[in-house]
């Protein structure tokens, strides 16, 4: 099916260096924290089947080959190269770049530069709160600090993204939180927490109303990650309350992922009107299964509501992966609805469009494309 | 595959004039209470795809109508044609209505009449206590008159219904509420609470202890429907305890609709002698989807466990839907098992007359059919 | 697809005798306590419709025999030569056999002998705790038992198993029980509680935590099962902070079943080094839907993570469903992600004899097959 440019509204920087070690690299194929099981290899995984499938071609071998191949290659290729192409391959015309993880990666705008693509950026709120904390003598001094962040942050960025999941769950009491509690939060957190790590979640709560009083789309992580959240915690359906209690400010708030619990994301984007839905990691970490997980979620979520991204970070094979999964897959979903006669052929790629761009364009209010 | 005349054993009124305008028809084809989010439509669904794809030929014109034209057309037909049209398309020989919504709905005998079929009543559990308590000006008074209420509707209903997880969610107490929490909670109602909107947790008890000692089925709602619920609260899985200490009684128990917890469901029934599951919204609203949806259902529920219900309300589009995405998944999913060897030919069309309306005449006590 | 003869890492006994009578043999069929309701049968099942096609031609009738059919063929071969040739068929080379649920059953050598593989034990924790119980007359007797016996079965078992998500739910507590609230927790039960049926939860994290110190790998039942679990209460979620908490010991942690939670099951696996899921009562229970369900396994779990089981018990017939089922479940999925060009012809061969085997030889130290 012929897309336009994708608009990848979450992804994240690349290496600008590496990895050069199989077991570097294979620590960017997983969500673990670890090597793995004795005996076992992250690239015996979805996600690692699908980096030999659709990156190898890309570098020049043939589809499938094996793990030292690809990594032989990659080396003898180079980083930039290796960069260059992957991303070029992935038909990419903008990223929203999530700039709050740390590490020698390329910026929004080299990254874009490599992928002949636009960029603009999302702004992480626990990174914005981190930075005002590790200078902050007080509470007063960081909060205001951190308004400041967030109002300037609200002028150029696309979006605001919470990963509230990790820190503490979504099970937050859903109103802002009253000075009487939000003051001593800063407090505690300045004197006795561990400032380049925010957990409070009273401090998570704030940053969540802060961002969606300035208008900006509000992207939250929910469904499966990293090992350091309870998975249960991520169901976004703890997150009813919350989405009611905002909805009065007109902040759309986009659920991230949402893996095993992506029907229930596209439940809560179809009962609410500013509420999205996202592919993100449950396409490129279910590789061959990602028609099957494309078309759960497309059972709920209205088709002007669901948004395509990569959540790529570290590797750009994780751009070719979740691009190439996401295009086979929209293009089977929708091509097996119309072959039965479901969906009418002048729909499907009216609503391909929408996913693949169309609906992020509108989101994020990028113009139209070109 | 021929089915015998489907029983919709769980479905409401459709309206006696209109819609007219596309708006307040979009508000009817999506279970959210506001306008879509600018930009989107509900048309853009999967249940409104199906709606253009099963109900514009009912009415003249080709699958797949744009809704002007469709909405055009419609209106040129009038209502009642509409009505006649969509529901005798529907081959639905019995209708169990829910008759506890309001607005100006087409009665169960008008209905009947219109789809050629018969029509029993389902009583709503808190619609009976919201008119009790209307004139009510005591706790006896309202409980007495909630308990002649119950008595005879079970004289006539089939079946009552509960809407508890909209009104607090099924981590209901499982046991019944004892005189010392009866009556004052009816106070509390009576004194200070919406007598419209019944959302007393001990009162809900009451309800589903009443209905359970009359003998009739209590048909619960589950999982996915009104913005009003909290999807979590809506697990049947949370009925555990209610199932077991209800059990003694005789009582017999449908979860309806399940979506996104249907597989839950689905073993609820496996587990207890006592209880069904339903089709309902789940694959109205999943369209294309429905297959793979009815498949999940098909997992662990007892072939003889398992109910057809449209859910339809307000439009008669979502008789006509709910019945052929119903017929056209059950054959397919049956169609393959056949294909496959997994099940015999023989098999098939006995399960699937079982599902389209045997489980449904055996439990409700309907007589054979015809 | 060619397989090495599997390892079934979790089984049970099959009866000695028996059954004769349909209600009996009806009652192996379900995980429910009672008959099947009015008008229903358990031959009405997923399952049910897989014994008839795969067992019914080991015993030399058509695929598909009517019950009565299969049951009087079932009494006139006896139960030697009907578990001998449905044991066989299964090409099970390896049984790793709970010993911990009572009745008149084969023991493991018993077992493997009529299958023609190879027996090892796994021990329940909870069985054990209750054998120590039956004649402890004090807290420091029970406990000094309890150690003596669990340090016996690790010096000949090949895993422990617990049924603490029956017992009491997943959501234990994740940290070893202290001094202090243990010997209180053991002179309760054995003053007060049934010392047939262990459900205290200090207790049952003291065995999850003494199995963990041995170094064996612990298999935790979660997921559906019999109706004495709720069924919320078994999502292997639940299990996060105790994963995170045992994870120092080195014990390795097995994720039995985990329906309709086995893609949470997937995710634990791949977040953490030291844990495994399984396929076990999901593929049975789910007949014709097998490779839809074990599809969605395959979706995070890492391939070298992944266990074959049948959790069969009673009857010899769930050995040789679980097993063709699994083949032909594995040969589809895989066979269709090969097919579609997501794996290579060389990778699916090489992951399917990892999960037949490879993976649980390597687990339980197995050895080389043959």
């Amino acid at each position: 099916m012929d897309l336009p440019a994708l608009v990848d509204h979450h992804c994240h920087g690349v290496l600008r260096e590496g990895p050069e070690e199989r077991g570097a690299f294979e620590a960017l194929l997983t969500e673990a924290d670890a090597p793995p099981a004795p005996g076992t290899s992250y690239f015996d995984t979805q996600l690692g089947f699908a980096v030999r499938r659709w990156c190898a071609p890309a570098l020049g071998l043939p589809a499938h080959a094996p793990p030292e191949a690809y990594l032989a290659r990659r080396r003898a290729l180079g980083t930039a190269e290796v960069t260059r192409r992957l991303l070029r391959a992935a038909g990419i015309g903008a990223f929203l770049v999530d700039t709050g993880l740390p590490g020698p990666l390329l910026g929004p705008e080299e990254l874009a530069a490599a992928g002949d693509g636009q960029a603009r950026e999302v702004v992480r709120l626990e990174t914005l709160a981190e930075r005002a904390a590790a200078t902050a003598d007080s509470a007063d001094a960081f909060l205001g600090a951190l308004d400041e962040a967030l109002a300037q942050a609200a002028r150029t960025a696309v979006a605001f993204k919470s990963v509230a999941a990790y820190r503490h769950g979504l099970h937050l009491a859903p109103a802002p939180p009253a000075p009487a509690e939000l003051w001593p939060a800063a407090d505690r957190w300045l004197s006795g927490g561990d400032r380049a790590r925010l957990t409070d979640p009273v401090l998570l709560r704030h940053l969540l109303w802060s961002a969606a009083r300035t208008g900006l789309p509000l992207q939250l992580h929910t469904g499966f990650g990293d090992p350091d959240l309870r998975l249960h915690h991520a169901d976004p359906a703890l997150l009813t309350d919350f989405l009611r209690a905002v909805r009065p400010t007109g902040c759309r708030v986009v659920l991230l992922h949402g893996y095993p619990y992506h029907r229930t994301a596209g439940y809560l984007a179809a009962a609410y009107p500013h509420v999205y839905a996202d592919v993100g990691l449950a396409l490129s970490h279910t590789g061959a299964r990602a028609e099957a997980v494309l078309a759960e979620m497309l059972e709920l979520t209205p088709f002007g509501k669901l948004l395509f991204s990569t959540d790529a970070y570290g590797l750009p094979e994780l751009y070719l992966v979740g691009s190439r999964l996401f295009r086979d897959a929209l293009g089977r979903v929708l091509g097996t609805a119309v072959a039965e006669g479901a969906w009418s052929p002048a729909d499907a790629p009216r609503v391909a469009a929408l996913i693949a761009s169309g609906n992020a364009r509108r989101l994020y209010r990028l113009g139209r494309e070109g």
